[in-house]
């Protein structure tokens, strides 16, 4: 709701947060009503819900990918999400699995409460994702909205600096971070992507564990968090435990560049000793003990 | 020592450390003196010491620099740390003001037992640096020397992502980072450059705290570091004092890139989503409120 008002008042300040959930697997419609009954009273312009926060992550198989993938904006997620933003007159960002045609993305959606924002498809897959998700075909993009700049990536996306650097040199205050961790390193490593960048984040992250189908045992670490562009920890959640934490924020603040009066984060850079990024990556020197068929028969259905 | 015994034998552990100085401003051969002293009995495959380690850093105006800035590699500094390095087998990685033509570099130089190995002129210049160094024209090197593949940074730019991710993808196993910081983020942005490329880094920072000129009063903060491609910090010195620390580490570590089976650090990237970070940047929107004479200067001198 503070969103319109504040937007009215001229004012830039943002009310935003995270959810932290604990998805049972399978159980859509029953994660959708929890997640709903945790938001409560929750007043905020943004909030960011974990990866695949309706679905649970460990699919067994690309063909139970495919039972609870959905439509966007046809499908129950986002609908519900719809709903909610315009009940709640919020921003939401949120993970799911997504099929468009034969393809299966693990993706996010950016909706308000005028309806569908954004979409975004997971850029760099993760483990066995690799297996189900067609890798996405989005790129990295950022939307104006509620007076922020925001850019949206997926867990896994945090490892490569490449991600939210391409974000900030596009414009986004805010990155919103669907996660769904096993790795330790994300939140300490967040406060450096938002240092170098200079942006706001959050972080939403799940909790609870999975062992589906004979696999081992995915322990997903919470510690859900918002950063400041100047690494400030502004919230962060436990390890265990559902949480819900909103916090207010000034989206203006990610756009001071300037470090000191000699130096800014963007125009130092200095991209004519940088082009090694964009060139094509030499593979491993041996190829990998296991090829990863799910990409490969991605890329053939994204080539049909 | 054991750089050639090692490399002999076949192995590939190396020792590895820092030097944490405290330089008396201008002093130059009596600080190659201390850092002669504080090495001691140090038995090491390589070493590195501070940016600017011989000199001090908070110089007074361009033309103190131009007094104290050397021709590599025929300078007081250079040419005593190849006695150094020949005297002791190993190979120092050390910043200095270097001297070429009319123009002044902060720079670094990789000198082993048989001479220079490698000079790297800093990318991205902090503050008043900008008002008397040229920025660096070298870009990102690497040098393969006691079989491990390094790359040199200096100081600041680590805050730049691109930094360290040109010389990973470049082969780099070990990244040596003279530094003299005065804010308190590298440290642990540090664990986040390393995970993100698996390599080695070693920073050296100095001590103390100067006040030359009139000007504001700089505080080092010392915390020199090695850390592993697994983000394990395994040296950290302390915020005051001098320090010379010494680790073993494999540079093999760094050359596995594979998170898991299905994930590779670096075939993962997908170039096709990055194309923003080697555009050319836009500058400020207004006009930042100190222009960069020494900046505007140097360009015109590297023109010229």
């Amino acid at each position: 709701m503070l969103l319109f008002r504040r937007a009215w008042g001229g004012l830039s300040i943002m009310d935003v947060g995270f959810v932290q959930n604990s998805p049972i697997f399978g159980r859509v419609k029953a994660n959708l009503d929890h997640v709903t009954d945790l938001l409560g009273a929750t007043d905020a312009d943004l909030l960011v819900l974990p990866e695949l926060f309706a679905t649970g992550y460990q699919f067994a198989s690309r063909r139970e990918v495919e039972r609870l993938a959905e439509l966007v904006p046809d499908g129950p997620t986002t609908k519900r999400l719809l709903a909610v933003a315009h009940q709640r007159r919020c921003v939401i960002v949120a993970g799911l699995a997504e099929r468009k045609g034969r393809a299966l993305y693990n993706s996010a959606i950016v909706v308000g409460p005028k309806g569908l924002i954004g979409l975004y498809r997971k850029t760099h897959l993760f483990y066995e994702e690799t297996l189900w998700f067609t890798p996405g075909n989005t790129g990295f993009r950022t939307w104006n909205t509620a007076g922020a700049t925001v850019g949206v990536m997926v867990c896994f996306d945090w490892f490569f600096p490449e991600s939210m650097r391409c974000m900030a040199l596009s414009g986004a205050d805010l990155i919103c971070h669907p996660a769904n961790l096993v790795l330790p390193h994300a939140p300490n490593a967040m406060i450096t992507r938002c240092l170098e960048n200079r942006v706001f984040a959050i972080t939403a992250d799940r909790v609870g564990a999975e062992e589906r189908a004979g696999k081992e045992r995915l322990t997903y670490i919470g510690t859900s968090q918002i950063v400041s562009p100047q690494g400030e920890v502004l919230a962060r959640a436990a390890t265990e435990g559902e949480e819900v934490r909103v916090v207010t924020i000034d989206p203006k603040e990610a756009r001071r560049k300037t470090v000191n009066r000699y130096n800014h984060l963007f125009s130092d850079r200095r991209v004519e000793w940088y082009e090694t990024l964009t060139l094509p990556t030499a593979g491993p020197a041996q190829p990998r003990p296991n090829a990863r068929p799910g990409k490969a028969r991605a890329v053939r259905r994204t080539a049909g």
